[in-house]
């Protein structure tokens, strides 16, 4: 084909993101076309809502009828925004059907399915992209997929979820408890009404899933991740934390095991301020990346929003374009090395235990002989008196998860220690 | 070919990167075979020196003559790791006539000459691919070649020299001068026993070079680069910026200008705390970005070493030997947008000028009065006596290059002030 004759996009949801994608694939046209070698031209645009008012979009390009935008069979790039499992899956497939390629940020299907739709695709000769799944803006899938190829990555850290990053850099810089902070961030639109997503990690842990998938050549869903949300986080662990020099993140932590396993998880995590994921502000997101080669790299930017999400989309778009105009494909999904899961009582990390004990002679030294009793170390403790009760926090060195879980739960059961110890991992060595 | 045929791979120079290449070509030869579809065979390295001991590598695959090497016309993959100009050069347009795909981290070559090598890629349909050429094992250029291209670029700035991060580093920390920080850092092996390249910026101007032709989609040479190093940095500059709350870098900083045009330079700059490059510490690299979508980004990691860089060097490998698989090409040199450069007088930065005065009445006035009549506006002043002089520190707001010089020398003619007022470029707005 000449290269004056466009190449046909269909744009599926138009909300947030799809409206950006929709006003730059029109502003920019011109660049997009130097960039991709022919025109890219938006034929349709799928909807739930056709009449909602939506300022420089021709309204000739609207449909209700998903299903028969992506079956035209003359659809070369098909962008999916809507969201969620299905109807988004089976318009993914049909657009793949028919010979399209996919650019996607659909994290939650790509963790839950993905394996089916890259099969699919490899089947069909099509492209599947997804940067703006995890991370928003920031390029953190091409990297791990094409720039750290060559390398072996040991372990993939972030801060994926711009709401909850708020909710608890507001619960340190104001002393805001967790309900208050969650009320600020819906107020300002960080929070959506109904937040459980966010708050309870699952956003988090679809990220952390694609993530872990891409740096260690296998497939991790999301029912591998173990998850843990910050409903829990008190502002107790606030304070304990900063005590200790923490601050506390939602962390996705992908590790690669010396037994070749991966663990995958999302934890309230006690960070050190002396690593670069401390500081990464408000709604912002990062990536913490360590390979054998490489050694330590960290990536930050916006990790949601219309406009920076439309950016990683229009990026996958041109490449996806590209590979049209030349008849080539970018790398498939490769999940050749078939990793088996960490159990997670293997997982070893560092941990920080708060609990309130009675007051009196040999208490401390009969929570350290517990701990020790199941080899666990401790490398920091405090101990504050509160009148007849103590308020004692415990760091440990790392440790098996499991042996931790024994420990608490021995010390639960001792007469001088109050039920109700509260446990939460620290990242670093 | 079946899936067993390897792909044949020449290593030109088998120095301190070059060796740790060959090691993980060896030692990761099963996953790279995974990762690439086919396995990949080492079958002669170029060595000026073939006496040398080098350990795990078969000395029949030495040879001294480079130009057999790649002109045997059975090669797949050439790295060119040889450094310079000549006969790099010559090297890697004979490998691409013989049909090869390119890895180089040759950022001087690409500086002032790449689109040679690029057209005859282009051309003979091979791929030339760069990243350990920029900031180490950072993947820098394929996020702006790939991940960014559907967005905007206004500005890329890093730190990506990491001898001068380490010596400016030192400077601050240890109120070393400039002569006893550079010792250390040759006696560390982070600076070379000829260092012109790091610290007269020629190092971090070939890397901005090819920064802003990726960003911008232009070819800038090394030659359009205003360059400035870091020798005549004095202690009192370094104790000047920790006064305004700044740290100095040796930035590379590419902008886009509001009329189209592009400003590149190097210059030791004054970055404010709260800049996330101002933490950047000894020897690592930065890159952070501006667009108009995607906000801002930052990548940082390991700017220099063996181990870093070979892992870029594979990363490409990888990425070059799949599009050999797939009978595919990555992308291109793109310079569609053939920008003009900015004239180095209109550029326009915030700057700090140092200078001494006499200390008397209304001599503050008047130099506030010099710098006003250029229209260059003051944004903060410093004045401190010593004695029958004062040491008078002024940074001013965003203003052009030559309106600042103008003033500068203005003031220079002034019998109040003595002669030498040193002057420095400052981040942000």
């Amino acid at each position: 084909m000449g290269k004056s004759t466009p190449l046909k996009v269909a744009l599926l949801g138009c909300g947030v993101v799809g409206s950006q994608v929709a006003r730059l694939l029109i502003e920019q046209a011109d660049d997009l076309r130097a960039r991709v070698g022919r025109p890219l031209e938006l034929v349709g645009i799928a909807v739930r809502r056709p009449d909602v008012e939506r300022p420089g979009i021709d309204p000739a390009l609207l449909t209700t009828d998903a299903d028969a935008l992506v079956a035209r069979g003359d659809i070369d790039l098909v962008i999916e925004l809507v969201g969620g499992i299905e109807p988004a899956r089976s318009l993914i497939l049909a657009a793949i059907r028919h010979g399209a390629s996919v650019v996607t940020a659909n994290k939650a299907l790509l963790a839950e399915d993905g394996p089916t739709i890259y099969s699919a695709a490899e089947e069909a000769g099509v492209d599947v992209y997804y940067e703006a799944a995890v991370a928003g803006a920031i390029p953190i899938v091409r990297p791990l997929r094409e720039s750290l190829v060559g390398d072996e990555v040991t372990a993939v850290m972030g801060i994926v979820n711009g709401t909850t990053n708020y909710i608890l850099d507001k619960m340190h810089t104001e002393g805001a408890d967790f309900a208050e902070a969650l009320g600020d961030a819906q107020r300002l639109g960080y929070a959506e009404a109904d937040p459980t997503a966010d708050i309870e990690g699952y956003d988090a842990a679809a990220k952390a899933a694609l993530l872990a998938s891409l740096a260690f050549h296998s497939r991790v869903q999301l029912s591998d991740v173990v998850r843990e949300g910050i409903t829990s986080v008190s502002k107790a662990d606030i304070t304990a934390a900063e005590e200790m020099g923490c601050v506390v993140k939602l962390l996705a932590r992908c590790t690669l095991g010396e037994d070749g396993s991966i663990a995958v998880g999302v934890h309230p995590t006690m960070v050190p301020l002396s690593h670069p994921l401390a500081a990464i502000p408000g709604a912002y997101n990062a990536i913490f990346i360590e390979s054998r080669n490489a050694g330590r790299l960290m990536f930050m930017g916006p990790g949601a929003g219309g406009a920076p999400t439309a950016s990683a989309v229009l990026g996958d778009l041109v490449t996806a374009a590209r590979n049209r105009v030349r008849n080539g494909r970018g790398p498939g999904e490769s999940s050749y090395s078939g990793r088996a899961m960490t159990d997670p009582g293997d997982v070893v990390s560092r941990y920080y235990a708060a609990m309130t004990v009675h007051d009196e002679p040999g208490v401390l030294a009969a929570v350290a002989e517990a701990f020790s009793r199941h080899g666990v170390s401790l490398q920091a403790v405090r101990q504050e008196s509160e009148g007849e009760q103590a308020r004692l926090g415990v760091m440990t060195h790392a440790a098996r998860h499991s042996q931790v879980l024994t420990a608490i739960d021995e010390l639960d059961r001792m007469p001088e220690v109050h039920p109700g110890i509260a446990l939460m991992h620290v990242e670093g060595a």
